[in-house]
């Protein structure tokens, strides 16, 4: 228990009891059943609210659909964000269903197959091409539908985002085409016949560190600016990635955008002369959803094992992957873990809490300190509205999915 | 290069083409798309046919369903082993539908919810109980539905696998009733109304080592004694686990399993007095399965960034998430690749396998050497039976599933 604390919970309680919106996580329970996700548009619209209040009106914000692709939570960001990224042909039939309009959707993936590209084409979404070779494959498939593409460019830049928990950009990477090969294929574009958008630069993700963060939107622009100043050719945006992190771990602490947007409002002044009135996009997954996640799956069994205290809950890794520490993670930590109608009371015990799966990789909480939990009870995870269910190994085991619910506007 | 090199490929060529069965994995993707898996049922009974050969005819071969629930499979299954193990009622359900005698049906894990409970007492198989509450809702159960619960204890042994890729026993554990905690229980267990079958001593699993394999055997085996001899119980079966594992990274070896067929001969000689006919049950998922499985996909994009070679698949993570290091290892190894149309034909280059997703966690393979891979080739990747499709996060990202196939007898 000396570890630091986690970063304050952001959802309300009343009388020790975890709300989701007005719904008390305990009536949600008996009506969804147990496991379930359920996620606030309320801090979605605070986050997107924080976010419009520090930014330049020239950046726009993009959601990155992998991060939830939820029906109602992709219809709720259709209404209130520039556009969304999308990263399959899976994910662009859900973004156009959720009432995205073409022209704000753009497709990046380091392995888009002939039939994904010529979706996108039909679609008349931007492409964010990751190749000489795919920028080839397009132009042909074009040709062939008659359709003139809609092209940016995806660089990989010459340097990273620090302190990212996945590095996206910087040395040797499979996504998009080396810096320093890129001014070779800009000069080749004016020879095709596409519709030249722009650059989309993608440094990392989850990052906590805003010094950082603001280094590689810097980085970003001045490579752009190398890249295009004098090139010849229409501007629309330039997508400068993400990378915004939220906390997770013990220790760890919510961003203060504030600065990025003070240096965004600098970085546009300063490149106004070759930037005209393009835009910059933020593409945002996590940033944007994370917080307004929780996942809750009730206590099944509670035993004693030589001395450690086990909850054993119905919910687990098929449906929480990342909680379980194998989503990229070398080191397993704890989420942020509640027993849901006694958030806030001092601890009592420490317990492992771990799901049905009969594998000892199914870890919800390893030694978290807790009020007494009892068998019937509700395990609330916050942090879970990003890369939860979506990349999840569902059918591990055989268990049926859980429920999942957005609480829009404190309501169901 | 100067890595030790992977075990031999079980798989036939011929020109230099992967066959599964009689069948060229070239035509396989021209029928099936990519990506795809393939088992090849001729290895699954080459294995079981080892096993057979070496074990005492009271040992039983159990299949651990987790490991690959692909229907066709677990009916191939359902006539040549002698039992089952489930770890859900999805599992149970499947495990009936492909054939399985209720009665050759076990099924284990800690988190089972009383739906699952009762599911499991109305086909009539045997529940291996986790706990002392378990046992008792269960018990509560049986009394309300009238049926004699059909039960086994599975126990958390005072020691582990040595060696194992998953421990499963020793320690403060999840799973099972602490071997210290076992007598009480069992001393309860005549007064209860219920079918008392036997013990389940699980101590961890893909273990390459196999002194280490018999050293559990031999203790799982002395700690049945110690509970049972005396107990006044009748005894059907002594599930002694599995743990048996398959090479997968560089350096590692397939098992000689004689040893152990010659000390379970011993073992059994021993233990006559007490054990009389009951059965020992050797429950094996991976070994039985994760040899014969292929994982085929299709090189989309081919590039080079900063002086590396990548190759782009249509496959990856979300089909095999193992393959990527995501699945409880804690450092990522290269499994078993090959450029499926010239195996054996000397390295040409080194390259990185990436799959389409846009992350960076998506690797098939780093630094990996093989013959020189055009845009179109196949790349085939062994040792995924087992643990591949079923652990997967398969809607990440939102790509197509893959194609599933038992090639049966060399044929389809």
């Amino acid at each position: 228990m000396t570890q630091p604390p986690h970063a304050p919970l952001l959802f309300a309680t009343r009388a020790g009891t975890l709300y989701i919106g007005e719904q008390p996580v305990t009536a949600l329970a008996e009506r969804l059943g147990t496991p379930f996700y359920a996620y606030d548009s309320r801090l979605i619209e605070l986050r997107i609210k924080e976010l419009r209040d520090v930014l330049p009106s020239q950046v726009q914000i993009h959601y990155a659909v992998k991060a939830n692709p939820f029906p109602p939570l992709l219809s709720y960001m259709a209404g209130r964000v520039d556009g969304c990224d999308v990263a399959s042909a899976g994910e662009l039939e859900k973004a156009l269903e959720a009432g995205f309009s073409p022209e704000t959707i753009s497709f990046a993936g380091p392995g888009k197959r002939d039939a994904e590209l010529m979706a996108a084409l039909q679609a008349n979404i931007t492409i964010n091409v990751e190749s000489a070779g795919e920028l080839e494959r397009l132009a042909r498939l074009g040709e062939m539908l008659g359709i003139r593409p809609r092209v940016a460019l995806r660089i990989n830049p010459d340097f990273e985002l620090k302190g990212s928990g996945m590095r996206m950009g910087g040395g040797a990477k499979p996504f998009g085409i080396d810096a320093e090969q890129a001014p070779a294929i800009i000069r080749e574009i004016n020879a095709l016949d596409i519709d030249f958008q722009g650059l989309h630069i993608f440094t990392g993700s989850q990052s906590l560190s805003m010094e950082a963060i603001i280094q590689a939107q810097s980085g970003a622009l001045n490579l752009a600016r190398m890249l295009l100043e004098g090139a010849g050719l229409p501007l629309r945006k330039i997508n400068i990635g993400g990378g915004l992190g939220i906390p997770y771990f013990p220790g760890e602490n919510r961003l203060n955008i504030k600065p990025m947007g003070d240096q965004l409002h600098h970085l546009l002044e300063t490149h106004r002369g070759w930037l005209g009135d393009a835009h910059l996009v933020l593409e945002l997954g996590r940033f944007l959803v994370g917080e307004a996640g929780v996942y809750v799956t009730r206590i099944v069994d509670r035993k004693v094992s030589r001395g450690e205290t086990f909850l054993i809950t119905d919910g687990g890794m098929h449906h929480h992957l990342a909680l379980s520490g194998n989503l990229g993670q070398v080191i397993r930590k704890n989420y942020p873990v509640y027993l849901a109608h006694r958030v806030g009371k001092p601890a009592e015990e420490i317990v492992n809490i771990h799901g049905p799966l009969c594998t000892p990789l199914d870890v919800l909480g390893h030694k978290v300190a807790l009020p007494r939990a009892e068998i019937g009870d509700l395990i609330a995870v916050t942090q879970s509205g990003a890369y939860g269910l979506t990349a999840s190994p569902v059918h591990f085991l055989g268990h049926p999915l859980p429920s999942e619910v957005l609480i829009d506007g404190g309501h169901e």
